[in-house]
């Protein structure tokens, strides 16, 4: 061979071979999720089960560590180091756990799951405890396995599935600081807020009419519907390739809000994703950064624009021309009715000021029962304290409503639930950087001008994919490291101001 | 191992694996026709021949010879020797051509497709002609090789692909015969229907009406929507897989009867694909028998069942449940409506009494055409003659609605065409046959009682997969050969009687 660069390109090659099979089984995930009928389950189980071996035979096929090995020697551009640096994180991943404990671990992450469906309504926190026990003890194997290979604590390790090189360190210098003025500012805003009236909109609202509607803010928005579409699945989210996002959404016939809201969220998902850098799609550079990369864009569409009150004014009038005239459609009622603060149970319902509450004390749990410093008995007590702690809420003997509400640690997941606030400080520092940059960006948000944003975030974030670390993104993007002061003078400002 | 028949389980193995794939391959092809963006179809077309390639090499893996010949010394039961000769049916034509054949091939198919899609508007028959002088060339090619490897002759060794077990001796008999008494039948139809009046329905036919009366249609033709669907694409098929049927129709404002038939008739492909013997369903012996066995289905439900007056007659209220009462929304007049017969240009246009002529004409000249004695430039004198013959129309000069009508040729898909018309046959004779066991046939019809008919052909076609041959399975379901004489005496009980 005479290229200078043999091993670069087969493992290039490999990749490209992965990307183009991941298609389909992104496509089957998500018609799974979209259309697939009941009976179809099984089968689909088992071609999914077949691919995913597939996958993984290619991805750890042994020649490819020496291909790495030897193609840190040969002259490569700074995208292709960039690549191969990509390339040897996954690989170190696929290969740090015996094929025996990937799937001990699959198995037990169904088996919790399984069960939990029925025990969250029973709110029969002994058997889900039991389940959960075995998934722990996996986890902890899986977390003392990376952290050899990596090279970091095992809670750090494991949060390198999600978020390539973020520290627990790092995520207690930036939570810990929000910790100090969260609960705080939670109460005075709730206090500002008690005098407020508030209506909320009467429906019923036209589900074809709502899904023109979120089509087009979709449009407002950016979304390429050339690449991509929106369609309906029970738990909404953003899935597909690149090249062809397949996003979906719910309606209530009794509520809009839920739906559009949740659509604006996963249309930063779908943008980001159709504005990744196209030179290099098929490998691992041109992916997205990270999980709380990823939510920054979302939470930036919701949280940033969505709720921005200059973006509300300029949607209003089509609210009205979908719905008819009532007087919960008018633009202040709505501004106060989407930033409206009230702790509760549950994460997903919470609204943005609370959020960060139901994440900051899911990760001091997870953290320490990944660290061995508590155990699964101990969780109910823990949940309690904090939720009494930071949003003033008795959860005793409220399972179901407390730690058995969300699906993430039946699966394992330990580590991801940091993502998401982590995704809210990103969003807000982007647009602090955004504002200080084109100072009259308020008025333009108010004129349905989105441009400034949308070419800011492609230029800084979706164009550069993989090609730096998170840290160097932010950096670069920025000007300076995450710092959480913009996401509380974000908030401050919001609901205080 | 300790198994006695470790060469036959290695070999349906592999065809698990194949399965399962093909599972992804099917559900992305499905999706390319009904719900992909435009701009996805690069991507999209990428990962599907990863797949193929993928997959090709898995079905042509030198051991599978090895193990097919091994396998047939092992003690297997009367459905794994079904399943070994399967198998083999299956190598012999995957290995029967060299990779730079079937490369060659796929390109020149294209190329002829992709310039076909703006020659046939602009009735470019020249420039066609350049471009299936080359795919004719290379499916000459692909004839005498398959032709070695069968040991049949060109023509029919084309057709094996389709329509396994098939000679032209026996597309002779059975054409030969038909040619010699639909000519004057179409006449004589034409002579007596002279004198009758029709109503054609008058529109707008609103878009979600209709699908909701197809949805009600493919319920009574005991479609299972838990294990399928039914959506929209320009050009309907049913795909999918067994266990997930994807259907597609499409819908004009200004016409229902062609949604609702073409619907009818993809549901009988889809009964029997989910109807398939579900034991072995991940082995070549579970698969549908035939093109023409297919069709038979198809058409069972199209034409037996759907174009019958007593079918016709119980449906005629829920039409205008649907659509409101009109002058043309009687079940007389729509019998007469879907049994109108016109000669005309177009196949996929024609009735139940012209149509044969149509495939008859094909059947000729690509046969002529594959054995060498006719080339490409004879292609539309021949057209004209035979179209003079059978339908008494004058072609000449109209290619676009001559010899460029049909996709099949562009593609090299040469030895298709009597798939349609032999199912049209097995369709009659399967009627005749469940109406020989059950005499009162025609009254249960006209009481929307079709249990008697999906149970005749549950058991005697679906539920047989590919266990015998068609040769067998005709033998089998209705106690003789195919045999003409019972699609004429349909025709004519039908458009005579
Ligand atoms: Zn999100
Ligand atoms: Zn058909």
């Amino acid at each position: 061979m005479s290229s200078p660069t043999p091993d670069y390109e087969a493992l290039a090659a490999t990749n490209r071979r992965l990307h183009r099979l991941e298609h389909l089984q992104s496509i089957a995930w998500w018609d799974q999720a979209a259309f697939m009928p009941p009976k179809g389950s099984e089968a689909r189980a088992a071609a999914l089960a077949e691919l995913a071996t597939l996958l993984h035979g290619l991805r750890t096929d042994p020649a490819r560590q020496e291909q790495l090995d030897r193609a840190g020697q040969e002259p490569l551009d700074e995208t292709q180091r960039a690549n191969l640096r990509e390339i040897r994180r996954e690989l170190d991943l696929a290969t740090a756990l015996p094929a025996s404990l990937v799937e001990a671990r699959q198995i037990a992450g169904s088996r919790c799951e399984h069960a939990w469906r029925r025990q969250r309504p029973a709110n029969d926190w002994k058997g889900f405890a039991a389940n959960l026990r075995e998934v722990v003890r996996l986890a902890r194997e899986e977390a003392e396995l990376l952290s050899q290979r990596l090279g970091v604590p095992r809670y750090d390790a494991l949060m390198q599935r999600f978020e390539p090189g973020m520290s627990n360190a790092e995520v207690e210098r930036v939570f810990g600081d929000l910790q100090t003025w969260l609960p705080d500012l939670v109460a005075r805003v709730r206090e500002k807020q008690a005098s407020e009236t508030v209506l909320v909109p009467q429906g019923p609202f036209d589900v074809a009419a709502q899904r023109a509607l979120c089509e087009r803010v979709m449009g407002l928005l950016g979304f390429d519907f050339e690449a991509g579409r929106l369609d309906v699945s029970t738990h909404p989210f953003t899935g597909g390739v690149p090249e062809d996002v397949r996003m979906t959404t719910r309606y209530r016939a009794d509520e809009f809000l839920g739906s559009l809201m949740g659509t604006i969220h996963e249309t930063g998902h779908g943008r980001y994703e159709q504005n990744l850098p196209r030179e290099w799609l098929d490998q691992p550079v041109a992916l997205a950064r990270s999980m709380a990369i990823h939510e920054s864009q979302s939470l930036s569409f919701e949280m940033q624009l969505g709720r921005h009150p200059g973006f509300i004014g300029f949607i209003t009038p089509w609210l009205v021309e979908t719905f008819g005239p009532q007087p919960a459609l008018e633009a202040g009622n709505l501004q106060r009715l989407v930033t409206r603060v009230e702790p509760g149970f549950i994460r997903v319902d919470a609204d943005e000021l609370t959020y960060p509450a139901h994440v900051l004390l899911r990760w001091r749990i997870e953290r320490a029962l990944m660290e061995g410093e508590i155990e699964v008995d101990d969780i109910p007590a823990l949940w309690d304290e904090q939720m009494r702690d930071l949003l003033g809420l008795d959860t005793r003997g409220n399972y179901r409503d407390g730690p058995m509400q969300d699906v993430h640690w039946t699966d394992g997941a330990f580590g991801y639930f940091p993502c998401y606030t982590l995704g809210a400080m990103y969003a807000a520092q982007w647009f602090a950087t955004i504002r200080r940059e084109h100072p009259q960006l308020d008025e333009e948000i108010a004129r349905g001008e989105l441009a400034p944003v949308f070419d800011w975030l492609r230029e800084r974030i979706w164009l550069q994919g993989s090609r730096w670390t998170t840290a160097e993104l932010t950096q670069r993007a920025s000007g300076s490291a995450l710092d959480p002061a913009h996401f509380r003078r974000h908030l401050e400002g919001r609901y205080l101001g």
